[in-house]
């Protein structure tokens, strides 16, 4: 497989992101290509979960990840490792993705015919929620250290997101994390959120993630 | 103690923030009072930190907290609890606070005389650090589950901090965290760094992050 491909993106020109975001949903419907945008707070585990989602749909549909950075290509090497195609996003200090950055690495899987395409978005609970990226379905991870309150504090995405995966459940003996609260504030930003309890370390709960994952992209493609 | 206050911050009028933040600090050195702007991902653990901290110094100095959050006040209500007065700043929806936000928050304090006041920042890795507050020193919180790479991923962060907190140390037997890969890459982007490695749960490494604090505030009321 060749290295991955380092791209820095830059902001868009275009005024009306949302217009811009349909436009790209639109193209990506044409070609059958599912995209997940995925977000979460720096340290959740977001690069962690997605090769213990990749190593078990890999061989079932063809996947690419684009991995979005202020700086460092450290995660595009280790989706790169686990033998899936990936793409280095750089945004040069950018707090987010909007649409038309998120097309510019979108194309550079040119026509490889992907089914799907992980969007993996700077680490941030704020600004990335803000944005229309023209996924498809928008992702959350939540992990069990950062504590059960950040649907109080981060409202905005909680309520834009598809599904909540809460991660590193192995560890819950050693923090004070009470996933009935978690749930209940979850469900007060968002009621439709459904929610996945997994441990990317150990793979405890992957295998639901990924029939859903499985099911998206073939509704997608109909 | 009354209850903590709540302000609608709104983003600054001034087109230049670097020129508002050094009249903020000349205010500041003034009316004698040590601004700390603490910054970190969500759930790192900036609350339970400050109340280590402040349980140790709030009878030694007059202190007062700052929280910034998009929304809720629970940060507010924790610092109060323990006897330390309190402003919650709502940012509604902003990713950072700005010098001139900052300041709606100092003057609420009014003649209090406060020898010190943190202001606890959003809880974001990306923007906060782009935006000069007026502090005297910066701070910034990583905690072991968040992984020892944050360096590489977010550099600007580390570059702006006086100093890094390192927090739940007490769980890194459960994580795969390298405490010397840690220094390396923060020295990297800062070599004059400082680097307190504590646990907030069980206090250990607290007092040593204290007497720094002190002897800041110190020098700065000389």
């Amino acid at each position: 497989m060749d290295k991955y491909k380092v791209i820095e993106v830059k902001e868009s020109i275009f005024a009306d992101n949302d217009k811009d975001a349909d436009k790209l949903r639109a193209q990506l419907k044409e070609q059958g290509t599912f995209l997940l945008n995925l977000m979460s707070s720096p340290g959740s585990g977001k690069t962690t979960t997605l090769k213990a989602v990749l190593e078990r749909i890999k061989d079932k549909i063809n996947v690419g990840v684009m991995e979005a950075d202020i700086d460092s290509d450290v995660d595009a090497a280790a989706i790169q490792d686990i033998g899936v195609r990936s793409i280095q996003l750089h945004t040069g200090g950018m707090c987010h993705l909007d649409a038309d950055m998120t097309r510019q690495g979108i194309n550079e899987f040119g026509t490889d015919n992907m089914d799907m395409v992980v969007l993996e978005n700077v680490g941030n609970l704020v600004c990335p929620a803000e944005f229309d990226t023209g996924a498809v379905k928008n992702a959350m991870i939540l992990s069990v250290p950062e504590g059960h309150d950040k649907p109080l504090k981060y409202p905005l995405v909680f309520t834009v997101c598809d599904i909540l995966i809460i991660n590193k459940i192995d560890v819950m003996p050693y923090f004070d994390f009470d996933m009935a609260k978690v749930e209940e504030y979850a469900h007060m930003r968002n009621p439709d959120l459904k929610i996945f309890p997994i441990s990317a370390k150990t793979g405890e709960g992957v295998d639901a993630l990924c029939d859903w994952l499985l099911e998206q992209v073939a509704e997608w493609k109909k």
